[in-house]
């Protein structure tokens, strides 16, 4: 069998070094062709040295000749900044395209890699929050594969293979983050070292503190609606602590279909780079002696409003949720810096999408733009915080 | 679209019934071709009445005129006796025979109506149990569908649909039954009418006490070995009280599905009938309101013999788990009719495999030699037991 050529965006972030695990497992199936990374030029240059890629792409320009000096003995292109990043997906040996960079930044090299024909990794939800629509319908055109890498999508993804009946409902699993059962009052005080705290899974900064705040539940509520072709009302969240239950498809006959396993990022990382096969790995095993239950509970929607705040995006459509997203990484970026508390985000995002009027029709550089404008917005309103303490 | 033909064999027990139901709800899909009864020629009239099969077969003999004279203006013909029974599956126009016989006698059936091209819908475990190796030849010679009705193995069925890959292993999991957690001293005087009592599932007689001294759960391991070619080991019992996840397959990425729903048969029945296509149906829907915790526990195997037994009967081959199947039926019956106690029957069907040597490369006559010696020495066991008492 010939080996698959990978190009892996944001290699150095969880889901990066993740997928660089599953391709150390699989050396003679997966040949990795490109690795980027924003900042982490040690690693990077660590990662390359190991995979000899052939290009590899460091964001930050003023790290390009430490990179450039670090491989100058290897035959490995190095490149640097965004349009850098950009082109890098164009390379013709590439089959899939795991994009694991972390916001809205991933949106242009997802369209850029659909245009020339790649199919897709997604790890990077934001790329279907911002302008789902759009980029399903390249997707179409281009006729390429959208494989999704959350855990979540992912199961849904795997529940739905070889059946040709509609989705009645899916219900998205949420393990409710560290903060599940407290009060407003109880999450008045809580710094960024408790919400860093994730229960079950190991992930990025970024998306551990939305699994905090139900946000990325929110995103993914959005995410399901663009991959799947779901009307909200068919896109439940549920509550299961043990985060073994990755998602539920419900059919038109009633039955369901969950997709289960220990909360492990390799497992739908390995699924979107070999499916519709399945290879067989060393990783641990579920055993359900170390889980002897199973429990759920509706996610409570007032203390934690940004997920209501999804949903009503989502039902209003327009740039509703290219300007939540937007003012949700300003936000979380602040949280991170102590400069917004933890309950303070979700004003944020509500006082960003009052000052942006919704429009609708949106090209792809109508939503750049609204996805700047919008983080302006949020970073003046931090800004007013600051000096009001 | 063509309406689909069906046989129902067995439709006034627990399964035949919620299959018409079934029917009922999707009249303009099938057409019921054919409708067999042993002994309840009053509800298999009321039923031809209303479906209007081209067949009908009454087993009983003594039951002909009865149910004759009332199909009298009909052009429905009228069959008694087994051999009526397994000539009736020859019907040209059936497509798919829903064998719901209770116990052994479901065999020749089965194999006259997989011999005659036509595609099975099995409840009846027993055919597989009693010579799954001989049927799945059959199957695979004929080129047939083998569509499980059960609800553990069309669980199972529904998690392979489009998977290319091999399974690493199966969890079939089980209620525990009404007495689940009971010690053996608890067990000592148990009677009928608790053991009828399932905690979940609406079944018949048979497959109830089945259920409560995991006997069921011993041949549904035989069943899911023959029916998904699997080694012993691969097949995992985990007790699931609450009957909302039906079976889990693990495959060999590590990943899993399971498939979920309320405890009812018409779902799996209806699966089979309309696989691969799933009709949206007015069934009641799961709700996790009503269930808020699924737990495991390892099945108690010390104090629920039978299901080691049929573990063993299993790894010994030969003629064993026909054996071990022909004592359960005669030993339910007598329990049923309190001739036996409930710890009694594994002591019969233990009795009854000591008696009756094991052999190999065993042709369909020979299991039905073996199933009719069994059944001998069981109820010699028993009547003994009756002189003692």
């Amino acid at each position: 069998m010939e080996k698959k050529n990978i190009a892996i965006l944001g290699s150095t972030g969880s889901i990066g070094t993740q997928a660089l695990d599953v391709a150390r497992e699989f050396y003679d199936k997966f040949e990795i062709s490109v690795l980027t990374a924003s900042n982490n030029a040690d690693l990077l240059i660590k990662q390359a040295l190991e995979f000899n890629p052939k290009i590899v792409v460091i964001i930050n320009e003023a790290l390009y000749s430490n990179v450039k000096e670090a491989l100058a003995h290897t035959t490995i292109e190095v490149m640097s900044g965004v349009e850098a990043l950009v082109d890098a997906v164009e390379l013709e040996e590439i089959d899939v395209v795991l994009n694991a960079i972390v916001g809205s930044a991933g949106l242009r090299p997802t369209v850029r890699a659909i245009t020339c024909g790649k199919d897709i990794a997604l790890a990077n939800k934001e790329t279907l929050v911002v302008s789902g629509e759009l980029i399903m319908n390249l997707v179409k055109e281009h006729n390429v594969k959208m494989l999704p890498v959350d855990s979540e999508h992912s199961a849904i993804f795997q529940c739905l293979v070889g059946e040709p009946s509609p989705i009645e409902k899916i219900y998205l699993t949420a393990s409710g983050g560290p903060f599940r059962g407290w009060t407003k009052d109880q999450l008045q005080h809580v710094g960024k070292a408790q919400a860093l705290k994730h229960p079950n899974w190991s992930m990025g900064a970024k998306i551990t503190i939305d699994s905090a705040s139900l946000m990325n539940k929110g995103l993914e509520v959005i995410e399901a609606k663009w991959l799947f072709d779901l009307e909200i009302n068919q896109i439940d969240v549920i509550v299961h602590p043990q985060s073994i239950i990755h998602s539920i498809v419900q059919f038109e006959d009633g039955s369901m279909k969950a997709q289960m396993g220990l909360p492990d990022m390799k497992l739908p990382i390995q699924y979107a780079l070999t499916y519709p096969e399945r290879y067989k790995n060393t990783f641990k095993r579920f055993d359900f002696i170390d889980y002897t239950n199973f429990s759920f509970e509706k996610p409570d929607l007032t203390t934690f409003r940004n997920l209501q705040l999804a949903y009503d995006a989502l039902a209003e459509g327009g740039n509703r949720c290219c300007v939540l997203n937007a003012a949700n990484e300003v936000a979380v970026a602040a949280f991170l810096e102590d400069k917004v508390s933890f309950l303070g985000m979700s004003s944020i995002l509500e006082e960003t999408l009052c000052h942006i009027k919704n429009t609708n029709n949106l090209s792809l550089d109508d939503y750049i733009a609204y996805d700047s404008e919008s983080r302006i917005v949020a970073q003046d309103l931090i800004n007013k915080i600051k000096h009001k303490n």
